[in-house]
């Protein structure tokens, strides 16, 4: 991608109203819009980032046996009445709107009872089972406040996986290998270093839930992380008791803030037996499906990346999920430097190397250098007359301090 | 894909309520979901025919120079009173909710208005146009009536093209590729026989807009075409005028009907002058931005191919869009019959062809066969005791009355 070419645009400063600092770069380096508090736009850049940390999710999710599906944003009001979420007084973030004919439709903060109700068609007997289906579908929050960027919006794409299991033990079985899953996305993510499981309220129906924490200053969580044993424990539930079973002591465990990148819940049949979702076991007695949900905010995931990262100068991308690889800075518009320029894009494109070309006329070296820190790919490469005269680009890592000459004719990334 | 591994089941019946053949076939099939009257569910077949859709457009659009984005659903009220398109007497369409402190909020049923104003933060200048951005993003339209199955739905993907341009000239310019663009898109989709560019109202700044309207019988349109020269008037703007002016006679003209499967808009300067959207041109003058709005319904288009295409035994996809070139039918469970099946899947797959594979046990033959026929595959092989004792499958298009036999090791789809 030519920066002459991408619409978007630099800025100095973020939007006075914003206050996160993962807002604050994206919006700054054009990857992202502020519509309102907590509405977002993503950008060419934000979103080229978001679709690779959703395709790394993808993958993993595929592997791990899930069904991708897309479910819908408008909801019945009759199914959240059968486990009594309807009622704002029980979940406070619902978005509600109207058909013309007065019946009134919910907008989807959780896919939980339509996609429980929407398999009754598809599970009658033990031979259905189990079933992992997930999507990446948008959810609508109506949060009272939004102060943390893109990790807590009122509008935001989230991948949830739903199991459907026959017994509790395969649940379990299930529910251990989506963990091992979770741990292996966010090491792919460039988060692992940082993510602990953690253990945390449980809902309705189980006394503890999942989360997969990330430390950063930037997180609401509070948690007490034992560091050797990576668990930790989400304030909210941290008790003498639950040390103790979980074989820690208070002495290897640190108070932290902390991102919630991830979330699993043993639903147990706390939605097949109000929803009726049932199978015909071996035999012949029918039983209520055994469920698990387990989400991951791919847009949450962002931010804490932006915020783990970053450094006084803008952002910094793991390779994995960086909006490209390379960013080329031409510095000057002498023909035989855009010449130069022109065929190092070009040859690392056919490469498959994904490269961003600041081949802008009129913008100075010092305003290219400073936006290709604040975007934050893993690699620049400067061509200029200085360069040239060694017949050499210059190379530098984001995360480095120096930089060194290459042979034009032989850049290894 | 493995059917015994896909949790979606196919069924006899469509739901009573369902008058639509689209809806019928894919609802039957497992494709799609049914949750109320016009909205669906995409499940995994269903989804994976509409991503192909969508990668086709996708594809085409970025060739035409379109950089994509994603907007949010949740709309600010002043936006769209500035252009007086707020009101439910202007657009009767709304989706309409609240924040916690009883703000209003728009759910988006087009993004014409908060693109225009954010696109103020990057074109200040001729140097900063032309630019088209484009976006997949849900619509939710409060439709009085939705029964044309996935044809017309209260909530929907839409691919929404925008341009912006510096002179009418340039608008008129890019509205012209653009048109070139959506008829190789309909090419490739497996529509251009029946898809004709059609005259239709205008809207506020223009006179006529262009439709692609693909003639069907489910469609809810009427246009008079002009099959030789491959246009055609929609009813609504049918002239003796018109007729004249595109140079056209009345006895060439055929009334059909036909489904719109996008459009065109010429939307001049009525968005960017209400909304502020000026550049310093050239010259020092400032201007308001010249805009053209371009959309296609990805469902739309999947509903129509499945009306056109279809037959009495089920669904006929168009090679570019099936969920799998090949549909494996394994006929018996005698071990060299699973044998045989397991290596010609894994064969198939090693070649890149995409397969659904029926392994189901427990399945009559005849129910198989009626299934891949539904699901609609271009091609089925089918490997039984039968076809193996003459070390041969059995393949069978499924435009074709008659199959015939290829050596199982020289298959040649």
């Amino acid at each position: 991608m030519r920066l002459s070419n991408l619409f978007t645009k630099t800025r100095r400063e973020a939007p006075k109203d914003e206050t996160a600092t993962n807002a604050q770069l994206l919006i700054r380096a054009g990857f992202i819009h502020k519509d309102s508090a907590g509405v977002y736009v993503f950008l060419p850049l934000g979103l080229c980032v978001l679709n690779k940390i959703i395709a790394i999710i993808r993958e993993e999710i595929n592997a791990l046996g899930g069904q991708e599906l897309a479910m819908s944003s408008l909801q019945r009001k009759e199914l959240w009445e059968r486990t009594d979420r309807w009622d704002d007084e029980q979940v406070d973030v619902w978005f509600k709107t109207r058909y013309k004919n007065n019946t009134d439709v919910g907008l989807a903060w959780s896919h939980e009872e339509p996609l429980t109700e929407l398999m009754r068609e598809h599970i009658s007997s033990y031979r259905d089972l189990p079933v992992y289906a997930y999507q990446f579908q948008t959810k609508l929050r109506n949060e009272t406040r939004a102060k943390s960027g893109i990790m807590r919006t009122r509008e935001f794409i989230m991948k949830d996986l739903y199991s459907f299991s026959r017994s509790e033990e395969e649940h379990k079985a299930f529910y251990k290998r989506a963990q091992d899953t979770y741990a292996t996305i966010f090491d792919r993510l460039g988060l692992g270093e940082w993510t602990y499981l953690t253990f945390a309220s449980g809902g309705a129906f189980a006394e503890f839930s999942h989360e997969f924490q990330t430390i950063t200053d930037a997180g609401e969580d509070s948690i007490y992380v034992d560091h050797a044993k990576r668990i930790a424990i989400n304030e909210e539930v941290y008790s003498d008791t639950l040390i103790n079973d979980l074989g820690l002591t208070k002495d290897t465990l640190e108070k932290t803030k902390a991102a919630e990148v991830a979330n699993i819940f043993n639903l147990g049949t706390s939605k097949s037996q109000p929803l009726g979702l049932v199978f015909t076991d071996e035999d012949g007695t029918q039983k209520p499906v055994v469920m698990g949900s387990y989400g991951i905010g791919p847009a949450r995931v962002m931010g804490v990346v932006v915020e783990r990262y970053a450094d006084d100068r803008g952002m910094v991308w793991p390779e994995a999920i960086a909006p490209a690889n390379v960013h080329i800075v031409q510095i000057g518009d002498a023909a035989d430097t855009v010449r130069a320029a022109e065929k190092v894009y070009a040859d690392l494109q056919k490469q498959g190397v994904e490269v961003l070309y600041d081949d802008r006329p009129d913008v100075t070296a010092g305003a290219k250098f400073a936006d290709a820190d604040l975007m934050g790919c893993p690699v620049r490469l400067t061509i200029s007359q200085k360069t040239l005269e060694h017949n050499s680009v210059e190379i530098k890592k984001r995360t480095a301090a120096a930089s060194k000459l290459a042979p034009i004719d032989d850049i290894k990334i």
